[in-house]
């Protein structure tokens, strides 16, 4: 049997020697498998942002062993997990929220465990980089076949930390919706779709106002792709995650607008 | 017989999982591919930095397929193609000029085939990700053996669209050239090479004026390489793809001279 | 005989072809030879911070092929070396000290040879970007198993350029640091480790004062982890690579102490 996949996602970033040594760790338990790099470049401790683009991601990576570390209480009391989630993917990382949306769209959770202590571990046991010491190297044995069971100790699925992920909300025929992840276009992802706005009347092909409150009133089209406008023009669009965000044509919205992740914008017919 | 490699370029950036899910996608359809990533940094939608890029890098890439995705007018009426050079490799990308300079490194184009509705694709395709639903399991399936007429519908390649690219030109013993790309350390790319400067009256070992307009005149050295000249003194060299740069010897000269892509510059004698 | 694994680390950065067409040489050369990219992050010609970078990572590295490039004399009269060290490992970079420290982990050198004109290089050889020209293509034919003697000339070990590696001091009850190196989270790793701060009688769990000279004197908990001590505030403790560094719990500590590399500090029991 060859190896499962690996998937990894981190907010390590590529500057430092931290992936680079996951990666390593990896080969060393399980030289012949396949690692996958979804993005390091998750903003340093946004476990919230981490989460989504795991979520977004999960459709498209083969299935295997999905390993994400985004761990600002690296250290501290917060449990390390491995998840299995009804489809037969597995989840590896910190109980914080940031596997459970993914492990929710592949099925929910079936089997958890706790991988503080895992005899799949390195030792020692460094105080500050559990993605090397627990997380890559649990990950890689389990790619190699290894029994879930045999990570770690049996955990209660329904005790895992989960996000308050905020939702948009309709009044009448306005959407309040927030900012949940920038790109590096400056395309702005919000926590809203399709359906949101249709529910607030706004239609495909349409003018639409943003009322960004300290950061103006802004005219868009709601439209299906950026060159359904002029460039330039600002487009409310559903994005390749089918998530509503919001754009400029051949420009950075995010800077145009002054929107950051957080911010709250009305969406209403023009 | 073994997958062909697969090499990727692209505007992604690394902060966000535009490439990571392109490489899953890719190990879905053809899990032993091997993906090489000639970079991720082309400056946002600079096709003709895509390209460049590309081109300088072919002569060193294992021949296969040749993935490259800077693509501003996703979702418009651009093409998407697959095309077959005389020496047999294949580059996958959109018809923007993006793949032209190094197909016809490559010996030219023998073969096209448009893929917007490649039966390969991913479905259903979205309005702003083509590199995930139609780029990359197109590629991975031209690795995987695929015949490149099975990929779409054969087209004229005499059709593609071609970048105007700025050539240098001398006026008696003065190049005026044009910069078309800074790397990360500061070096300037220009858009001649050694031929260019010979003609102008320049040779290796000599002092050089550079007049930038506005940016005022500079002296610099044309030699072979930044150990010829003094630390922070300014050299004109031929670079590694064989292009005319201009460098400060440990140090940037993009900001030491002010310069950026598609600014102008005089060299002459000393 | 599958091939030695190769890795690689190198201030090339992300943003251009340069890794990317390492990666390919390496293909070409040896197809089966899994490359695991330690970091492409070093700051720009930093060495040292390259040294203590692979220094680092080695214990965690799989044995092999350990390619490195920080090269701020490229094309001057640096000489390129390959070296076996006592426990088999083969590092390949340029002799500038850069691969020294990692060595002498591994037991030490016991062979050298000098490969700038080695019979494994890609002909012409630039004069700028022996990355792709020398060093890659050497590390991926011992890779291959080609005997390190057939790389090169055999050259005196002892004859290796060091690097002068700043230690720090203790002056009776004070140990004066020195910053090495600044990661993306903004930890400032030391010049020293628990021994050197237990010999200036500071211990774990108590308090200590940074003095920063013209950026002040700032109180800190000695402690094994972030979360050990509040949010924002400063800790100092044990990194995983085992040097002693500064940290803000949730925050960025070079940034809050203006602390940059080669920096001075004090540190004191409070």
């Amino acid at each position: 049997m060859p190896p499962r996949p690996i998937t990894f996602l981190s907010d390590y970033g590529l500057e430092d020697e931290f992936v680079g040594v996951c990666h390593a760790v990896i080969a060393t338990v399980c030289p012949k498998a396949r690692v996958i790099d979804v993005s390091h470049g998750v903003p340093r401790h946004d476990v919230r942002g981490g989460a989504l683009m795991l979520e977004a991601a999960l459709p498209f990576l083969p299935p295997g062993i999905h390993l994400a570390v985004v761990d600002p209480d690296v250290g501290a009391q917060r449990r390390a997990v491995a998840l299995r989630a009804a489809d037969e993917r597995i989840l590896v990382g910190p109980d914080n929220g940031l596997l459970v949306p993914a492990a929710e769209l592949a099925g929910g959770v079936v089997e958890a465990v706790e991988i503080a202590r895992s005899p799949l571990r390195l030792q020692p046991v460094s105080a500050t980089f559990h993605g090397r010491d627990i997380f890559a190297p649990v990950a890689a044995h389990l790619a190699a076949g290894v029994e879930l069971g045999a990570a770690g100790e049996l955990c209660d699925p329904g005790g895992l930390v989960r996000l308050e992920l905020p939702r948009a909300r309709r009044q009448g025929r306005a959407l309040l919706a927030q900012a949940v992840y920038v790109d590096r276009f400056g395309n702005v992802q919000l926590n809203a779709d399709h359906d949101d706005l249709a529910a607030a009347g706004v239609r495909l092909g349409r003018g639409v106002m943003l009322e960004l409150g300290p950061h103006g009133t802004h005219h868009a089209y709601y439209v299906r792709t950026f060159a359904d406008v002029e460039p330039d023009q600002l487009l409310v669009y559903e994005d390749a995650a089918r998530r509503l965000s919001v754009a400029v044509s051949h420009g950075d919205a995010a800077r145009r607008l002054g929107l950051r992740v957080d911010d709250e914008l009305w969406i209403k017919p023009a």
